[in-house]
């Protein structure tokens, strides 16, 4: 079971971990920023970047780990967004046949998301996290400090989960979400915290329900199966491409489920700095769909809402979604 | 849990799978040799040889698995010897985060050892199966026809697990094994079928009591710790490897065990073809073995005889280790 550290301080860390048989994979954003922090520590410094989440670094962080002469007592500690932590839980989980493991996260989207959960892996070619396995870290560290040198296209790429979050399983936070702006929980510590704390734990209650993603946990992909496909082949963030499959998962629902309310989740997304509608080469998207983790024999799993605060799993053909896909779409 | 199919035949594989929703992994000797058997089934063929247990031909098998459209309801069958088992399971284990997977083991090695118990994975360098994972496959399906094409040199291989099996848990077939020969075996199917399935049990009674060797488990170490080091370092195959790896050990139980029967060892691995001694460079061997994955902080997990039957785990301190061999070698 993952132990959660809310509020906490990267220094900290020390008493989770023994800096003699640990080592920190972080990138070199991080790391520049936050010199001072990992003082003391063994460090593999990454190139930042979602285009390194990639086999290659996995190879290069085991040539590293031998070098440094890692065992099977070593913890590896992740502190960074959602590559960082992603190539982390993968090495560890394959490393000497695996290794312990926790993460600091650095970034909204790796607090509230990437970071919780156990999924970790690289992509290939165009196919985001073909390779992979689910294990848990053993601890996540929060430091809020770490915002501090978030860019804001990072606050918004976070608050695209937040805001999946909200229509998946909370209505409340839905309309808190309204009443607010990034500018306002940047600004304001406790509300962020709170912010950041109300989503790693819903987001954990659904894990630990369905850890093999076989039910509940298929909803967090709302928005994800057009988005994936959408990310790797346009020049769109992880947030934006999960908008815009948000947007269109809306109109999926409008025909399978009556959903009503696509113009009030289309200018939430907008509210927080995030597109809803994109422009795109339908064959070429689907082609990529076809290679999607959560499709099987019968079809794909794709997401759907019945109101804001409740999604479904749908299991619908390929041809059928691109049908609805071709009518709904500008 | 693993099903075992013992004497069976390699056609029952469509009683257990279906050739649509599955993909064989094979090597180019198998392939060749037995092509009859395959027909039906989606094959890939990898080349033949322990030096591509290595990364690059994960990452081929991957994206040969996108363009044959594998999905998470693809079930994939290692059908070869160990070197195809270990990579079928890893690749299972890691793409799209996990698939099915069953073996039919075609070397008297993989039937007796290497597919049984989970482990598999890569070498990364001189280092033996430094990158993996543990995961169970859902069944083994023997069909003893396949050691037809086995070359010579494969049996003696075999031999020398069987050998193993023997020293640690089993004096009766110990007192077998000096009352027969490779040729007996090879010979006369039904006592090879019975060796087989002895040995296979023998093993998956092991692993069952501790899958994740914290105990038992690490008494199959025996002979591997030097195995392992020595065999990637010179041009000695595993059951060589092994072979001289357990007569050292021997040495080394004299000293610390007051063991006395290691003549009786080193003549019955001469019998089945294997050699005892070796000269080698123990700076370097040393070197290798300083990152064997049963060392931990307090040294190395190092597996010796009281007797012949009889095996047990002793934290040894890798100088302390490196004077006994010194000393014991000649």
């Amino acid at each position: 079971v993952t132990k959660f550290f809310f509020d906490n301080t990267f220094s900290h860390l020390k008493k989770l971990v023994d800096p003699k048989s640990a080592i920190i994979i972080t990138d070199e954003n991080i790391f520049n920023a936050h010199k001072k922090k990992f003082k003391g520590w063994n460090v593999i410094v990454l190139r930042a970047g979602e285009e390194y989440k990639i086999q290659p670094t996995v190879d290069a962080i085991v040539e590293k780990l031998i070098e440094l002469k890692a065992d099977r007592s070593t913890t590896l500690i992740g502190a960074g967004g959602g590559v960082v932590t992603d190539l982390t839980g993968y090495v560890a989980s394959v490393f000497m046949r695996g290794i312990d493991f926790g993460f600091v996260p650095t970034s909204i989207l790796s607090m509230v998301d990437a970071a919780i959960g156990g999924k970790n892996g690289v992509d290939v070619g165009i196919y985001k996290n073909m390779v992979g396995t689910i294990n848990q870290p053993r601890f996540l560290l929060y430091d809020n400090s770490f915002l501090q040198s978030l860019p804001d296209a990072e606050w918004i790429n976070g608050f695209a989960e937040i805001i999946k979050h909200a229509c998946i399983r909370d209505r409340s936070l839905f309309l808190e979400l309204e009443n607010h702006s990034i500018t306002y929980y940047r600004k304001n510590k406790k509300p962020l915290s709170t912010l950041i704390k109300r989503n790693a734990q819903l987001k954990t209650k659904v894990v630990q329900r369905d850890e093999k993603e076989k039910g509940e946990r298929r909803l967090l992909n709302f928005g994800h199966t057009l988005g994936h496909a959408l990310e790797n082949q346009y020049e769109l963030s992880h947030g934006q491409a999960v908008a815009v499959g948000m947007t269109y998962a809306c109109l999926v629902s409008e025909k399978l489920e009556g959903f009503n309310e696509t113009a009030r989740v289309a200018s939430l997304l907008n509210k927080y700095g995030l597109p809803s509608f994109a422009s795109f080469n339908r064959k070429k998207v689907f082609e990529a769909l076809k290679m999607d983790k959560k499709r099987d024999s019968g079809g794909i799993h794709y997401i759907v809402l019945e109101k804001i605060g409740k999604a479904k799993a749908r299991l619908v053909r390929i041809n059928h979604l691109e049908k609805i896909l071709n009518q709904a779409g500008t």
